[in-house]
């Protein structure tokens, strides 16, 4: 259980705030029906009051109550856990063989991965049709206490018409990995059509070619979905180098109650760590410090799944964040860098919200949203896809993340005067320089230096050596073109 | 406050239900995660019991206390009513007359009169963006209180880039009706942007050409939303001869109170009436009284907004639903029939939960869905646009309606051995004929009589005669053609 104290809001407290500022949505503070917009740059400034009583609460320790082993509950209540204990792997594995097959693309099997280990708490599989529906229309499910739990994507299984003629009537199915290996059962089975067109445009809002996800994952897909309860032989490894990184929400919640965090605020990303992001992370924590937290611990969690081809590869980036760490930008003594397995849908203000779901069940209370999370550049219009502000609107609305206490920031950029990332002021907006990730790419490709400051050199040197490992490949497929 | 009374599940209840099984959506009985879905065609065979009590409940009326002055609370607790009070008119009337214009078209005065009367009830104007993005992405919108209503379509007004221009920066603006009537004021207006692309994949779960309110109302519409308080002048007339037939949701509630009813079910239609849906209706008033309810009212609540060109037009569809009155097919004792000023989006699983939660503010406790809610074909393809199972699956599930009784009803089709309209029996499938809508209106155009019992003999009348003027009126019109 958390405590809850009321602060009062005082010009004090907005001063503190400064550029990070905090909502907490407990029932006192929710999105509802009135004269203003329930977001603000600051949300605390314009608070006004409920019934005479402030509105705005927010978490702090509590000093005379010992450190709580858990910092938020997970959704549901506890944390799923669907692997199968050690004693009990032959005897399923056996029946496992014995079962209808269902092949699992690579990206599938991120998703066992992810269901799994609890991220999606309380999914316990594939998602039925009751349960798709209802993360289509409503972006949440509700639980058997009648609450509701945030669950934004739908997590489906698509099979083809040959599998389903094969499964017949079999109730359960076994799961079988790209390799021909056998990753686990799905059981209770329920076949139904997967209406490829409307789960885009629900999911996505939009049904513009070109969406990363849909051409990788779900035209090639089949035109029925299988939903089940899911039961997985072995922890799912990748056996890449970096499955050292990839903590379970379980393992993560250990290691905060290890170093007796009181506060953890996640830092979703999938590109290089610079200086600006820094800047932020760094910032939070000061905040949270001067707000009477004594140990907030950072979850610096890139996601590890699927992306889109331009994307850094996740090696570069656990690379060059390793790098950011080694060079002090971040402290290694308050941060935890872990691998946060889900795929990439790139589905703005919809996918914000699994982000932030996710790291509840991995115990962060605190998540950092910026400008247009998990957006990118429309694909055939010269825009980008999402309004980029949607994305922190729809998290801070979103049913079944009111326990989570959201961090909107402004956006960081580079300050010519300073020579350093610092947040945007629109009042000297020309000494400003905006460095996008297309912009940075572009940069470590042509082996142009990007300004002092940007990011720290041993971080930039693994983009500048990525970069020209990619040219280098390059050169030999067009060689090996010319010559054959 | 309504009584609830926990029923156990028998063989004898199973039995009574028959055709149309009630799902009553109380705490004990919501979605949630488990192995089975969620809905059935008779949700209570397979209902389960929680921690050992039984999951269903119901709701019975309580024959020592005396009739509810309300079966149910409106959305948000009271009803919206935004229409200035008659000594305040004259004053409003000169400000807004002296306020920046907005033009509206016929179908917004019909959102301004659904949204002044009630029957969106909590909400107060055209949506604000926080409401936009909820509505879009939640179906439903935060109260104050922290519960949920629902609220599946964006009610929302579109302005171009002039009028933008034109408001400027004023707090407030005039709305201005099609003929240049001042219709009412918009106060505290927010202006964002209007993304057709995304509102309509999200409300629609496509993109695709040909979808009828998008290519009337949409994409002529301007790019940018205008949110805010709405008041309006004075009460929405049409003078068409059917205003009488335009009941509020707070007249509808008087009635309700003066029929002394104890139960009111909803049957929500945008096509004329034949003896399949008037069993069904028959068949639900039957089921309700052996369940112990002693005097249950049926509001016959036709759609009177926007409807697509095919579709029979609202004063032929009174004319046709007064002669199944007169006809006493259904009895006029027990019926109310008035009209739902509502514009029809066509948007199946989306719009059907508008539909029934306009109906609870409009004081019914029971709604009754039957196959494809809302639906229509796929515009460009060969199918319904929608699975003629997700609107029933969807409402069912729906954040904001658990207080209303939901009554799924069997498709009714004719049976040509027993020569009347029935629910359809699968066992002997080849004994019934499917008479579509469009079916329907090829039979009237052509002049081709229905089998006997499909429809009243004066009720089918209205619709001959009306296909009959239609095509004079296409004769007249190909002649004027030819002959100019």
């Amino acid at each position: 259980m958390s405590l809850t104290v009321k602060l009062h809001i005082t010009n004090q407290l907005n001063l503190n705030l400064g550029q990070t500022s905090i909502i907490n949505k407990t029932k006192f503070y929710t999105p509802r029906i009135r004269t203003k917009p329930i977001y603000h740059s600051n949300p605390l400034i314009s608070t006004t009051s409920y019934n005479n009583k402030p509105i705005t609460t927010m978490h702090v320790p509590s000093y005379s109550s010992s450190i709580k082993s858990s910092l938020i509950d997970p959704d549901g209540g506890a944390l799923v856990d669907l692997v199968v204990p050690e004693r009990e792997r032959a005897k399923k594995k056996l029946e496992a063989e014995a079962l209808p097959p269902v092949r699992l693309t690579k990206i599938d099997v991120e998703w066992v991965h992810v269901i799994s280990e609890g991220w999606a708490s309380p999914l316990r599989g594939f998602m039925r049709e009751s349960e798709y529906l209802q993360s289509l229309h409503f972006n949440c499910l509700r639980t058997e206490s009648g609450s509701l739990v945030n669950m934004s994507l739908p997590m489906v299984l698509a099979i083809d018409d040959d599998t389903k003629t094969r499964i017949g009537s079999s109730p359960n199915v076994g799961l079988v990995g790209p390799n021909g290996d056998l990753v686990g059962i799905l059981r209770s089975i329920e076949i139904y059509k997967h209406n490829k067109e409307e789960r885009i445009a629900r999911t996505w809002g939009t049904t513009t070619p070109g969406l990363p996800y849909v051409e990788e994952v779900i035209t090639p897909a089949g035109n029925w979905l299988v939903g089940g309860d899911l039961e997985v032989l072995n922890p799912i490894k990748y056996n890449d180098g970096l499955d050292h990184y990839r903590l379970s929400p379980q393992q993560l919640r250990k290691e905060f109650d290890r170093r007796q965090a009181d506060a953890v605020f996640a830092f979703q990303l999938r590109n290089p760590v610079h200086n600006g992001h820094a800047l932020l992370m760094n910032d939070t924590r000061k905040r949270l410090l001067e707000m009477g937290y004594k140990n907030p611990i950072l979850l610096l969690h890139p996601l590890g799944g699927f992306t889109k081809a331009d994307d850094v590869p996740l090696d570069v980036r656990m690379e060059q964040h390793s790098k950011v760490l080694e060079d002090g930008i971040l402290d290694p003594e308050t941060t935890i860098v872990a691998i946060f397995p889900s795929p990439m849908h790139y589905a703005g203000p919809t996918e914000v919200q699994w982000h932030a779901k996710a790291r509840i069940n991995a115990g962060a209370n605190f998540y950092i949203v910026g400008r247009d999370p998990a957006g990118m550049g429309h694909p055939t219009e010269k825009r980008d896809l999402y309004d980029p502000d949607h994305g922190k609107k729809v998290l801070s609305m979103a049913p079944g993340l009111e326990k989570l206490n959201i961090l909107p920031f402004r956006v960081a950029a580079y300050d010519t005067v300073e020579k350093k990332m610092a947040f945007f002021e629109p009042s000297r907006a020309k000494d400003f320089l905006f460095i996008s990730g297309t912009k940075m790419r572009t940069y470590a490709r042509t082996g142009e230096n990007p300004p002092d400051g940007f990011m720290c050199p041993a971080g930039w040197n693994v983009l500048v050596k990525y970069y020209e490992s990619l040219q280098a490949e390059e050169a030999l497929q067009q060689q090996a073109v010319l010559t054959s």
